[in-house]
């Protein structure tokens, strides 16, 4: 089941430059993990944004959510879920 | 280079019923050959309402507002453009 | 799986009386049908609006969508979607 | 009477570690209090938010206001009230 | 119970004369109607707008609902609800 | 003459306790001084908020402006001011 | 005692042409009476819209209700009124 | 060439009470010494706020640029900037 | 003096085609007759919309006031001005 | 291809004056750069606000995001991105 998610980020000026790096570090490992496993589908930049566009792939609501609380950024990140399905014109077998 | 494009579609009750169908067909053909030749990435279906969220691969701005102003439900689209680029995240291929 | 669905309806003025009352009457029943197929969990209706809300117990996004576009006031509703999930502070069986 | 209640929380990240932890656990116990009485009737999560939808089933006003406004997370929470009543659609006995 | 409620009224340009002329007649009954009856405990002009800020005392959210629902202009009003109670630093007695 | 206030409070955490205590029992005496006066006419807690709605009778803007930017509390509000004046479907005598 | 107000004008299109040069016509000597009178202190247009911003100088509310809802436009304009009052920092005599 | 400007000021809680009086004190003078030039046309307070409504007459965007980016409490405003022009049925002749 | 000027275009279906033929045809003369005259110094389409972004060069508000407002299709734009001038990072001579 | 871009620049109070003058410095030279080599073809302040509207040529929407992500002010700015691009009314050969 896909669901369409935008993650706005603000990392507040004072989180110290090691946190910082361990944080990202870890989100960008625990993304890569997730996309390997099927989970997190697509994830894009925004251009001229610290922002991406991404969409998942879970089996329901409460997975979802357990990835977002998860995520090492989300308490710096602002976030909007909109839920997918398959489009009646869609052609490709993996836009569902 | 990729744009991620919302269109909320708000068709006018007094169009007549034959002109209605025959844009929807047009616009699900217009849409299917897109798809085919690779320029439209992705389409899905917004829960809830008339409306979807796209993926297009083109080659610049110029060929974006052709694909999108030549939809035969333009006149009838609420539409909305954000440039991608590849998230530095990003681990499939196609996420270009 | 649950959803927060609110529906906005505007009923055009033009409309003629008896295909009103025949929308009406056939929402009604679409509604009690689903709410006793225990599909749409709840409904409230806003105090001072002509509006719901509503709780939808459904298997995935595709079903969602497959009763809010056939519900017979969908062309005249301003819908919203929120998926929800168990919160964990809840103690009702019944909010999963 | 019925009140369909939005509730956004926003920890500020300097608040102690046991102060935090003393304010959610205190939160935890209030609600579930007021599950158990019946006076919050429904509570959810929402995904990817730190924000849940709840129902409570008050006397008047003023016993909704008292408690929203005992809410140990209440000053790190941005509320939002609307007033339900049952809609005439409505087949359960409890959506009252 | 108070309720504080605004309705902005647009009464469309089409609207025969006489119908016009009904229904404001009726309104004014209807509001005084209230008034007198304790119902409805304020009513103010908004300067410069074709609208209303009004308190209601009620039972309940369900009387609010039907009163307001009942307006002869609902279908041409833009209604906001907000549920009040008695301020901790009000002295008058009717404040409540 | 009559106006709409609205006043949304927001007392900043690190406020020592004790000038916290001081200024919101300033607040007080200062309101029900002025509501004495017939300068305040009416002032109602908003359900679930650190808000409230008044209703100001004075003799000008620039009385108005006196009495809101003395409050003790002005310097942590948020205010929306609307001038009111008498319905014409008005009753009550003193909703002027 | 001083208003600003603004007005954003939209005729509509299907205006007979003559009933709209009549409208125009008497809402220019409307408010050229109203600016002889001093009651209309200021009117300007607003660079690249259908739109002016204006000083009133009233008596109370009540005037400047009576004077905006008699404008020959006032059925198709947005109004928006803010109250105002000389600045501690004004020189002009007549910025009062 | 006149200008309709609105500024909003928020000053931190944090700025020392000495540094607060000395600036307020240069922003009276800046503005006052402007309007004797005749470049800040009019200055009013805003009813319940702290903000003012002004218009300036400049030579050129440049011009109002600099006098604006030059006030003492710049740094702590929210500057609105709309350009305005003779209203055909202005009949003052200073509204130019 | 530059302004930057962004304008939405919605033509009304109703309009006669030949109509709209003309307008077109009149307003692109419009448009190129003042970029020719150095008054339009630039004009680009927001891709994905029927709007443009464009910078005008003209001597004060009033020129630009009766550039917009000739314009052939201004009933059916909603237009926002803002006015601009040299950035002090600037290089090039014709940024000004 | 061409970029609109607005930068809203939001300085903390508590940079340190010599970081925040060097920042300036470097943003200043990176602009001046950019403009030299002809992908940051516009910049303009925008009169009353710490802001600029630019155009940028670039190759793509990766390149316009490595030049924004890397502006000296990027983590104090609030960025909004439009592709632009020719208007089929436009006669300026450098209006693409």
């Amino acid at each position: 089941m896909l669901f369409h998610v935008t993650m706005d980020v603000t990392i507040p000026r004072d989180l110290p430059a090691q946190e910082r790096a361990d944080i990202l570090a870890r989100e960008k490992a625990y993304s890569q993990d997730l996309q390997r496993r099927g989970k997190w589908r697509h994830i894009w930049r925004v251009a001229g944004q610290y922002a991406n566009v991404s969409i998942f792939d879970v089996q329901d609501n409460a997975e979802l959510h357990d990835i977002l609380s998860g995520l090492p950024l989300f308490p710096f990140m602002d976030i909007a879920v909109t839920p997918l399905l398959r489009h009646p014109s869609a052609i490709r077998d993996d836009d569902t």
